[in-house]
């Protein structure tokens, strides 16, 4: 696969990974996996596909989600799981706001219960069924015309991953681009489009810590491609409101 | 219009019609559309189409709508308006957990604006375009085979309304059955469905407090038809959460 | 599950159970499944339930289906496979007429690559994987709130069936309330709600004529909510066509 | 607005511009307006945006659309009004082939009445009201973020155009970006778009023979964003039929 060319009249998309960074330091055997962290080796492979990216992790001030870094943000990827509820509040609405504004989001795997992402659902999306019992995984392409799934085939084969069932409590995507199966009975809704204000959100589900998940070509090229689709170049600006001149009156 | 029949299996349906009651208390213009509020001439013909109905307001004690009452609704009314800010965010929750259940909502006109409805949106969804003059609203049925049109015809015409314009911050509607036409030039989506979790939501724009929607029998059958839409019987019980035996294992 | 009560003002919805009914003549393990044919064991579990049901078979004046027929027939099953080609346009373009003006329709199984779904579909419905290999397939419900699942819990597991796999080519479904599992590593978007003029439709997948599948309890149910829910009592007039006179001059 | 930079990977998007091109050669008024007919204007627009563009009409050899040149078109333009009719079937199902297969298509104005716009809803597409009466048309924006609007702002507005309204017979769009407005009293949706098998679909409604639409700016961008959107760099092959060995058990 081919470097993709992101360059729009001469400006990059500019991506923030955002990882809570928390099972890296803890447990050896995810460390192994993810040496300088999940969102290092995410930002490696966005950046050789020539994305300007930045990181941002839980432990620094304001989580590293200053208003400046999301002024400065295009696409943020977010993946966290032991520390949801350790994200502050402030953080999530400011988040929440750049969303509304046009800024995409990529939102990965037990990203599924972060506070932000359930905000955006509006729904207990942290509800589904979970088991950690190594299944193997096969993401289907259900929309082969989709331009998140754009150079992957019909497929992705994970040979062994957490495990997540239906019911996953989320609104019925706009957009549903794959449909997990696993070896254990469960399949699942694993990659989903949403619209919310002026921007784009799309929900992958692997990716568990345990796994090399994220150093699979598919999934990169995939995630790539996800972040292209995520992004608006030029959120337009619109009058809310009083609006006390109709239309047809204004000069 | 003959009665609906509402009864399954020998029970009837509950609503519950919340209305912040302000307006109606302060305003005598309002008082004489609407003399015992907006909440009892909703109730009152849902009433008369054999619906089973209980009302509350923002003053009782937890704005009426305990842990009981909610138990007991199978669909709840929403309408208000200035006092959005004094609801409380632990009856927001109540309300949301049982839309999560399965119960039913029909939020109506500045309800757009309320705590619950905003955090099942997902949106800001308070943004919209707005304008008292007073303007002639047609409001087209685009989906003609819905239920909750049965028996509207092509349009609803309200002679005189409070304006609302686009862009309405909401996420895509699952299903859109009414465009309205402002004769100040503005279009609006305002019959609107969603689902979250188990629970049905329908968002209907008419109903401002200073002209007579309410007393509308198109209006009125159409809420009729909403109630019956937004209505799950009997919400099934899907387990959550760690699931350790895969299905294929289970006994 | 008690018996559904489907009387409405004093109707009974109208049901017609069409079927190709092709191999149930030819062949003897078939024959034994369903000795009268496909259309006969549907239509009686239908009537059990307090449905008004007629069948109606390929080798009939008209398939069965006359002006007559469908125009007292509310939902319209229909199964077929082998003898899809010999359906005549004539007779596929009176059903689709009926479904603009909103009849509903049940496709079942490899009705998928029928004439008439063909067209409601706009796609070559007809495209999927398949294989004949006596799979288990697990239906997971990933819309619990939905009426078509009502009472059938989590899950419906049939331990052998024909197998059906992604993609198949169908316009992003308006609801997507099953999605099937397969033991060969498969899934499959296996209940899918569509709406096309005022009629509904409902595909679902399981039902080779090699295993018993409508003799399921679930599959039954799931069949009579899915006959409910496509049943639209009472069709909207609608007026197409040159409006010479503007909405506002109307009197 | 700077031109639209297409190149991905050193290639250009190829369109063809599709007319029927028959009012432009017997209407003073139309030729006046149009005096290569719609399609030049069309593509001369899309080529000063940076596109490689040819055009067909409908007395050319195969209307202009070989095999050869659908397989050179990324995405196809379509406009037509009294001569649908005379289109060929077998031509028709060329074109639908090519959308199946990754295809895009932008159908503007009265091709939602043509042969191929109503077999890719599945819906008498055709049907709608409609009235030349000179009527103001305002298109709100109704999802701003939507890569279609891209630059639009929050309206288009037509001083005069010919009317549609609604009820207008088609599924669901799968993203509904904007709604019109008629001084008249009509509302109509007037950009949708869907998804048939690979290929992306967008119905624009303005266009009228007898007004100068496709010479204002803001619909010359939103076309050339709309091309832009429908295309499908690299439609994936896919495995359609019969599957004899599982997916788990191939090497």
């Amino acid at each position: 696969m081919g470097a993709i060319i992101m360059k729009k009249e001469g400006l990059r998309m500019k991506i923030t990974v955002w990882n809570e960074f928390a099972h890296e330091k803890t447990d050896e055997a995810v460390k192994a996996i993810y040496p300088d962290g999940i969102h290092e080796t995410v930002a490696a492979f966005l950046r050789e596909n020539g994305f300007d990216v930045k990181t941002a992790t839980l432990e620094m001030p304001e989580h590293g989600l200053t208003e400046e870094v999301l002024a400065n943000t295009d696409v943020l990827f977010w993946w966290g799981h032991m520390r949801h509820g350790d994200v502050q509040d402030e953080i999530v609405e400011r988040v929440y706001k750049r969303v509304m504004e046009g800024m995409g989001m990529v939102v990965l795997h037990s990203g599924h219960a972060s506070k932000i992402f359930t905000k955006l659902m509006g729904t207990d999306s942290g509800l589904l069924k979970w088991r950690e019992s190594g299944d193997k995984e096969i993401l289907w392409v259900v929309d082969p015309g989709h331009p998140i799934v754009e150079g992957i085939g019909e497929n992705i084969i994970i040979e062994h991953e957490e495990t997540y069932g239906e019911h996953f409590i989320i609104p019925e995507p706009d957009e549903l681009v794959l449909i997990s199966w696993f070896s254990g009975g469960e399949v699942f809704r694993s990659g989903c489009c949403y619209k919310r204000g002026k921007g784009k959100i799309f929900y992958f589900r692997p990716g568990h810590e345990s796994f090399p998940v994220y150093h699979d070509k598919k999934v990169q090229r995939l995630l790539c491609n996800a972040a292209k689709w995520a992004y608006t170049p030029a959120p337009q600006n619109i009058l809310y409101g009083h609006y006390p001149v109709s239309i047809l009156d204004q000069k």
